[in-house]
């Protein structure tokens, strides 16, 4: 091409924020690991808790209404999400983070088709893959990455030290069934199968499609962390940190900040009435 | 005052995304209420692993080869901060990102002094505090609030529902000895009349203050999340979640991102060949 080059935009000085917590800190690094060893130590230590039920919501039931999909003579897994929950996708942030440019779709196709050696496993996560198979749990992968590119992302795991994903047996991903990157549709085809005993993700939709429904952000938070739901986390839910992208990034101040809970700084209100 | 009005910032139209995440999603929630209720299952449920070491490090010793303060036959005590770990400051982050102000400590000082009634307890606090109470577990604060505002911060505590702290028995704040915002002679002062079998905050120094006196962001990551330390979270430390201030928010590009974990989008490579 020739003329001349577009105009680029200033480099950021430094990864933001949310990027430096998640894939800098130990903070960050402690909560996967502890959400982890507490995930094995509820399936290994406790054996699932009450294994006639698993932590699968049943077709029909609500969040504040929980059912479970009952276990019959089912062989016992886990379900996990893959990104940011799992693997870290260190490589596709670095290329967007340090062009601050935003999240793109089709950058992200490319990503899954090559970027397999540019991930890391989550911190904890190599350890409890191998605790739970070791166990006798097999472990299941449900992703919203792309069907077309499950050799990629069966790859992408193997390099990362979390064993072998055979797509349609262990690995469920979007495109497997016409529920898009609606989660329940494939959570129910692997509830037939196993008895699902733990589940793992860091979004809400990596545990039911029921939160998505909700538009409002305080009574989303409410239908996690409030009533029966909350009962699940660290309990057979298991939540990982991501403060980098997701459904959990929405909310103007009044969606945040109740009405209640708003507080001025005095000598800012003082400096205020003075002035007029 | 007369003359002009200072120039005022333009109101930021949304909560940054960290604070969106932290105050007003399901996940951060979901993250919170997880690390409580292991809290509650390790103390009550397996009664503190194993009873003759605290969960404090022995002074001398090291992350990397870390010893526990022996028990003797003191009580049992959970050691807990404050600010963002069983109290989130909504009121104080209201006034800061509405504004787009940057942290002020001299706010901070009147925020400690006036916004008990602008807190909530942070999701899972209140009944895991509960729990623990009822098993007999001493529940102790140690934090970096000042304790000149000793009486404020206890106020702020049983507003939300935290119960009664007393400052010097079971409120530690910064102030009580010459340490300023280290914690670890609280800490002692604490392991000398209590056995110590959990600790829970939202910055590693609220587990250590060794994790302070390691400058590479990459080398600290590592120090909380391989080796022995690695083994306690979940399992005796508790971590909660904060991506909007704090020791975790630091690096740059080359500290967060490993030199072989960087990826370039295939495209944009080749438009910048291709453009030369």
């Amino acid at each position: 091409m020739g003329g001349a080059p577009e105009p680029v935009p200033a480099a950021p000085a430094a990864p933001p924020a949310a990027v430096q917590y998640l894939f800098g800190s130990g903070e960050a690094a402690a909560l996967g690991v502890q959400a982890w060893q507490a995930l094995v130590d509820h399936v290994v230590v406790n054996r699932g808790g009450n294994p006639e039920d698993s932590v699968v919501l049943a077709p029909g039931t609500t969040l504040a209404a929980p059912g479970f999909v009952r276990c019959g003579d089912r062989p016992p897994a886990v379900v996990f999400d893959i990104d940011e929950t799992v693997l870290l996708n260190l490589g596709y942030v670095y290329d967007e983070s340090v062009r601050g440019a935003p999240f793109d779709p089709d950058r992200w196709a490319r990503w899954e088709q090559s970027g397999a050696d540019k991930v890391v496993a989550a911190p904890g996560a190599v350890a409890a893959v191998n605790a739970l198979r070791k166990a006798g749990v097999t472990v299941v992968f449900n992703s919203n990455r792309a069907a077309a590119n499950a050799a990629w992302t069966a790859y992408a795991l193997r390099t990362a030290g979390l064993g072998n994903a055979v797509h349609g047996q262990t690995l469920f991903l979007a495109g497997d069934d016409t529920g898009g990157s609606a989660k329940d549709g494939r959570r129910a085809t692997i509830a037939a199968k196993f008895c699902v005993i733990a589940m793992a993700g860091d979004q809400l939709g990596d545990f039911s499609d029921l939160f998505a429904a909700i538009p409002s952000v305080a009574e989303r938070r409410a239908a996690a962390a409030t009533g029966p739901i909350a009962a699940l986390w660290g309990r057979g839910w298991f939540l990982l940190p991501n403060p980098v992208y997701g459904s959990a990034l929405k909310g103007g101040f009044d969606d945040v900040f109740p009405s209640d809970r708003r507080w001025s700084d005095p000598a800012t209100v003082a400096a205020t009435e003075g002035a007029k």
